[in-house]
């Protein structure tokens, strides 16, 4: 029986949220059947038991888990016999690590730059919500926040300095093979590639052509993906 | 027979070198004996065959290796019944990007606040070296360097959340006991508290509760070591 993945999606199925694509990476990675359900933003509350407030969930033969952190854990847990996501326990550790950095320095000036496109890439019905959402959370209109991107752009890729000095000398954030910590940040900027046209990473950028192998990786799952730009 | 571990030096037998406080804390991770020799920066091509040209260096009964990352590989793979300083491969992979976070983001902060204060830590001799190689690399004088640093303290603060999320959940980068990962991010702020009295960490900070818990390991190692404001 194959793992339900309940996915954010946006309109013409596009799959966008990073957390979910760690998740999927993860799950591919683990070599496990995997169903997507697509979910919209305002479908969230209708899935389940109802009390779900955030993607990704999964339900693997009736254990349901969210949050992608806990996702990652409870899968390699959960199939040890499988590749393994961290590497080890010291793995384990330095990816929360990873997924601070990711979060608070990656994701965190991404949102700025595509915040707008995101809403655009909705289905109706979502665009309110997410409008209504976020501007209360950040508390400015979505086109304040992206607006000026290209002035913003030279210190996030200043910022991922770095992720671009550890690939001089790795294929990936994993070694020579990936693991989990590179599906951390290959989430934020599939999140970029799949919603907007906005090109946050210079072509001869290391960290572009290391985008480029994830992109390839279990199939070319993340580069079969539907984007907004096809 | 111990390992002797050449060990930079100023004035009064301060060891302030971060890479050397990398190199030191992971030989006391594995629990190795080791004699180390204080060695001023305009002593080092004395040492050994003469071809040395930076600290730390090792050498273990006969086998001479140098550089910080080099080091830690061999003691991982020379003595492997001793704690691990990576945890196994994950971590090993994951501690090189920690290393080039810690190199880009932490040291390269910190030299700014403290260069002119390590100047002054160093001997005689010591001194006219430092600030003509220092002053040639960075093409300022060490006085403007440093000068004006209260002013970039909020910023480096800043560029120090990831680690301080970390924190909220882990008592060390390692998890709840410390991988060579801590020994990075230790060396650099070790290498502020012996040269210098400027507080680079606001006491309430969980980054600074961590940095003491680093000084109290392996019998306080790092707490014991000489520091210009004693």
């Amino acid at each position: 029986v194959a793992i339900v993945l309940y996915d954010l999606a946006g309109k013409d199925g596009v799959r966008f949220s990073p957390n979910c694509w760690r998740t999927r990476m993860a799950l591919a990675h683990k070599g496990l059947d995997t169903e997507t359900r697509a979910t919209r933003f305002t479908e969230i509350p209708g899935i389940l038991d109802g009390t779900q407030k955030t993607l990704p969930i999964i339900d693997d033969c009736g254990k349901i888990i969210s949050d992608s952190w806990v996702i990652a854990n409870y899968l390699e847990k959960a199939y040890p016999d499988r590749p393994s996501l961290f590497g080890g326990a010291g793995g384990r550790a330095l990816t929360e690590f990873m997924l601070t950095w990711c979060n608070s320095v990656v994701q965190s000036a991404i949102i700025s730059f595509i915040i707008l496109d995101i809403h655009d890439a909705l289905t109706a019905e979502d665009r309110a919500y997410f409008r209504t959402s976020r501007e209360a959370r950040f508390g400015k209109t979505l086109e304040a926040m992206q607006g000026g991107r290209e002035a913003r752009l030279e210190s996030f890729r200043a910022a991922l300095q770095p992720l671009r000095l550890h690939l001089k000398t790795q294929a990936f954030l994993g070694g020579a093979t990936p693991l989990y910590a590179d599906y951390l940040v290959f989430g934020a900027l599939q999140w970029a590639r799949t919603v907007s046209r906005f090109a946050l990473l210079d072509d001869t950028d290391p960290v572009s052509a290391w985008f480029d192998r994830c992109l390839d990786l279990h199939g070319g799952l993340g580069r079969r993906a539907a984007s907004i730009c096809q």
